[in-house]
């Protein structure tokens, strides 16, 4: 999972010389309250502000018109109401009901008071779910965008920050060795298909679970999974990883925590490494449920290691990470799974769509 | 938590030349059938068979009178039905009801048919809950024991597996530096008592739960640590460590599992490990709870480690850890903490006291 903290990004400027300037409304997304448990539309509204389009003299502003943002799962851990525990885990800043929502994204110059950087130029960085968005360049760890001739949304996704968790997370966290056997949970999400990718790129046995028969199929038809099941369809998640898994799990790429991880230990080799990239069926449970339940007489026995990871620790090894990856695409070895929807107004929906399973493959919502 | 795989020791030799030989009676203690849960006393029986006290020509048999054995809560694992889950976790051979019991111990030879051993020879390896055993060397992991002029006692502790654990749990998984905030479950036993001298050794701020007063001042007064408390005695576990801990936990070397785990990773920094050596809690749970209910959520935000290990795994580092704490031992910088009880037929009641809190430091039963 990736988190940042960016703190005090400027959506709005405020016109200083009497409203001399050229003003219009920029649509953003907020949440009405804070969000514990599952999101539904009504916890989000559409809002507007007017928006000056030219950057302040002086002010090394950016003035961003945003063309794609992405929509993450771990997201809803930073609408939660803020507790103690949060509060000492937490590098992500909160999310403030009725303010824009940063999140990464690529965007396009429409004007700039910083230098190093000129209308027209095509940047990614931390924008917001809004159609323009005043950044700095430095907060918003802008930069322009090379795009090795690859459609933009591919920096949201396989040549992003999902890309580099998959990455990160199989070979620094992971240290996958030829012949491994790999589990990846949530297959055919933004991060999964890749970890899967890269795996039976890496000489891999592979198998993924999935939500639907439709991901499945995918996973093995179009993206090299040796196998995939539809986990909606298994009476008993650690049978069924016995049956993938007659040789047990080397590997085990966490995307959901609970029942699955549970499995997972239940089936892992001596030795076996369990990277957690995320918990997407821990993200909505209520504050009563506990944690995952795991078997710490296994965790003993069978030497196992569990590790948490954020992509934004990693930022060093990106650059290789994306040399390599564009030459794995280049040559067909590598594809994108995207799943894109249209319009500022779709964010929520497209958001809320994650903890259903809707999507597969990156979600990105294109807004210009 | 130490273990390792010796199968097919020969407790008894028959005569074959028609009671030729002066037989004697061996003790040994044996569980009558395998334990689920809490051990009590009439799970155990003390059994005695004939011996044949000289080693057989040709046999290559060590006859063994044992001194000292040792008396450990993963023992307990050891006893349990077969269940699939173990049979691929384990690495340990399960304990048959009716037979004696292997286990850790200092003996003396009385007879030995292998060149390498004579009688009289001080030796320590895998022998049994018995006054006497007859064991092969490499099927015993049998040595000459150098004393270095220590108690013989020491050498199933603070210098055997114990110390071992400690040692190898502290340094190489923990990977422990100079000013870590360390917290120890279990602190007065045989391991954690050792993992808090090690680390104050160190440099850094140690704290140890324990469960009497008793066991919570022999940690601040005699063994350096920081700060100790008494686990029976606090309502919020995870607001005592907070307290103990303002500054968060660094590592945390886990001998019990559960809510003192749960509570653990509630207070962790961000880069914080885990370390599990054991989790006798769960050892003895019933079939139907589940394991320690972790927060993902935390362990990928706060990028926690958390890795079991087996002692067993590092025997080569066995030499420089005795020498290093040897060295320790000469100069008062450590201490052995030793629980001692005497005669055959005390190792059940030494062995559930385990369960129950009753030991304090290394519980060892002298037999001759």
């Amino acid at each position: 999972m990736w988190t940042k903290n960016f703190s005090s990004i400027r959506l709005f400027l405020k016109s200083e010389q009497g409203h001399m300037e050229e003003e219009m409304k920029n649509s953003f997304i907020a949440i009405k309250h804070h969000i514990n448990g599952f999101p539904v539309e009504s916890d989000f509204e559409l809002k507007s502000q007017p928006l000056r389009l030219s950057a302040h003299p002086g002010s090394t502003d950016i003035v961003l018109k945003n063309l794609f943002v992405s929509v993450d799962p771990y997201q809803i851990n930073r609408m939660k109401t803020l507790s103690p525990s949060h509060a000492s885990s937490s590098v992500t800043p909160f999310i403030t009901p009725g303010l824009a929502i940063s999140v990464h994204g690529v965007a396009e110059v429409v004007d700039s008071d910083d230098s190093k950087f000129e209308k027209g130029d095509i940047v990614e960085g931390i924008v917001h779910w809004a159609q323009y968005s005043v950044v700095k360049a430095g907060e918003s760890a802008l930069m322009k965008l090379d795009t090795l001739e690859f459609p933009l949304t591919y920096h949201l996704g396989i040549l992003g920050m999902s890309g580099l968790s998959a990455y990160v997370g199989l070979f620094d966290i992971g240290r996958v060795k030829e012949g491994d056997k790999v589990f990846v949970s949530a297959a055919s999400g933004s991060v999964g298909n890749l970890v899967g990718q890269f795996a039976k790129l890496h000489g891999c046995y592979v198998v993924g679970s999935a939500g639907s028969d439709q991901k499945v199929a995918l996973l093995k038809e179009k993206l090299g999974f040796d196998e995939a099941f539809n986990y909606n369809q298994q009476k008993d998640l650690k049978s069924t990883l016995t049956k993938y898994f007659p040789n047990g799990i080397d590997i085990y790429f966490d995307n959901v925590g609970y029942e699955m991880l549970e499995a997972a230990v239940a089936n892992m080799n001596p030795f076996g490494k369990v990277v957690v990239c995320g918990a997407i069926s821990e993200y909505t449970k209520s504050m009563s449920r506990k944690g995952s339940a795991l078997n710490m007489v296994d965790i003993v026995y069978k030497r196992i290691k569990i590790q948490g990871f954020l992509v934004s620790d990693y930022l060093n090894v990106f650059q290789d990470f994306k040399s390599k990856t564009a030459g794995y695409i280049r040559s067909g070895k590598m594809k994108a799974v995207e799943d894109i929807s249209v319009g500022v107004h779709n964010i929520p929906s497209a958001f809320i769509g994650l903890f259903h399973g809707n999507n597969i493959g990156k979600k990105i919502v294109k807004l210009a």
